[in-house]
């Protein structure tokens, strides 16, 4: 099993299609942590002109699936909230922070916090994480 | 105020950049409902080579919106929460349907479920939505 | 196992000194659902008059318990989420239904729903529950 | 407007039925911050003999209104979410500690953490706070 939470965030990013297309690059790796980062494109955009929600929580659920994987246990979303506190706007650059707040054996709870280019918060975000039963890399347990 | 659900509906596809790109279909719209659908693209899929819970979320988001600004007045959400059931996999059609709990004047609570063409649930979302001073059109009101 | 649902609440009321200290009487059992009801006292104010929001909560989740419990297996409450709608009033008699959305083998989501005397929506409830490995009647599996 | 965060404090506990009824004790006092504490008792147990999630919710959602209150507008919650991550036991002395994430003109959210004697997290609460207009002293704006 690696533990190292680099080498476990690129071997999932090689694989993930989604982070990949939305042009999410990891800025920060630790154990239970992550740091991600986007940029808000027109592809992105809702009808009132604004970041959709589903692109923001994307950005934080992969910061959260970085960090609940960060220590070589594979593991998945069981569910998740969000709270909408500013708008997303086009050419933002948003940071996501994921910090384990709690790791069991099997469940977790993560903390992520989404920030734009001035510091201000755009959203927050809790999830729960169940692990199962292989490695990050893919070995059976 | 243009309360045809199906017009608003069109109105906002129109500038919907993020669900044309995931090709979100709408297929029903009603006071108070939206039913949706979406295929799931290999650009949509995570280092578990199943669908990422951002897809999932954007899909059940969509659908909110549609919903929450089904009656004419613009509306934003404000928090949502998600529980993921069952993994989506690549190829399922997945159908997202809105209804709404409770409309009061400026805040509302609306419910979607996601299930996928074998009509089992894979995802269930609340969302709060909280109504901003315009039409779905623009108007200020 | 005891999977009749009536048996099972009996069992559980009877040692649920928090359901019974607040006047909680169950009013409808069935699988995967309970209808359960609760008369806002004075001890129940907060300090804006109002029902304090943790005795619309218990009321809730202990609706939430005997449905999650009444298919024989002993379960708990990861998490909880819950909307209030409405403000409870001194003397306002609430009612609160549970009923299951799903059900795995494990894990189960459950909708709950809080209305007054007049049939308003008080609380919208959902919650996740868990099971452990006894019975409801506290035999080891 | 009184922004002394200990005398707002005082003068909702001094009608705040709930708390007193349930031994809450007030800690600690400060802008956007609250410290409780609440002894179970045998009243709060379920059929399970662990602490209700109910009572654990109203010592959580009790520290999030001494914050959200602490600035002085008087404010309720609209939603909250709980997660409970350790059973709280008959006799603990349970700590809630809570903490502004983000304050708006009228909408907020708060982090609360219940720990018990031995520092252990036994649930993490969110809430989400809405101001009404009236001063805690009940002042009409």
């Amino acid at each position: 099993m690696n533990i190292n939470p680099w080498e476990n965030a690129r071997e999932m990013y090689e694989h993930d299609n989604c982070a990949q297309q939305m042009g999410i690059e990891i800025l920060e790796m630790g154990e239970g942590f992550a740091r991600l980062s986007m940029l808000i494109t027109s592809a992105m955009l809702n009808g009132h002109k604004n970041c959709h929600g589903g692109p923001l929580f994307t950005l934080a659920d992969t910061a959260f699936a970085y960090a609940c994987n960060s220590q070589g246990r594979a593991a998945v979303a069981s569910g998740c909230s969000i709270d909408f506190l500013r708008p997303g706007n086009l050419g933002d650059r948003l940071t996501a922070t994921a910090q384990v707040r709690s790791q069991g054996r099997q469940t977790g709870v993560y903390d992520i916090e989404i920030i734009n280019q001035h510091e201000k918060t755009v959203a927050l975000f809790r999830g729960r994480s169940h692990r199962i039963d292989t490695t990050v890399s893919g070995a059976k347990q």
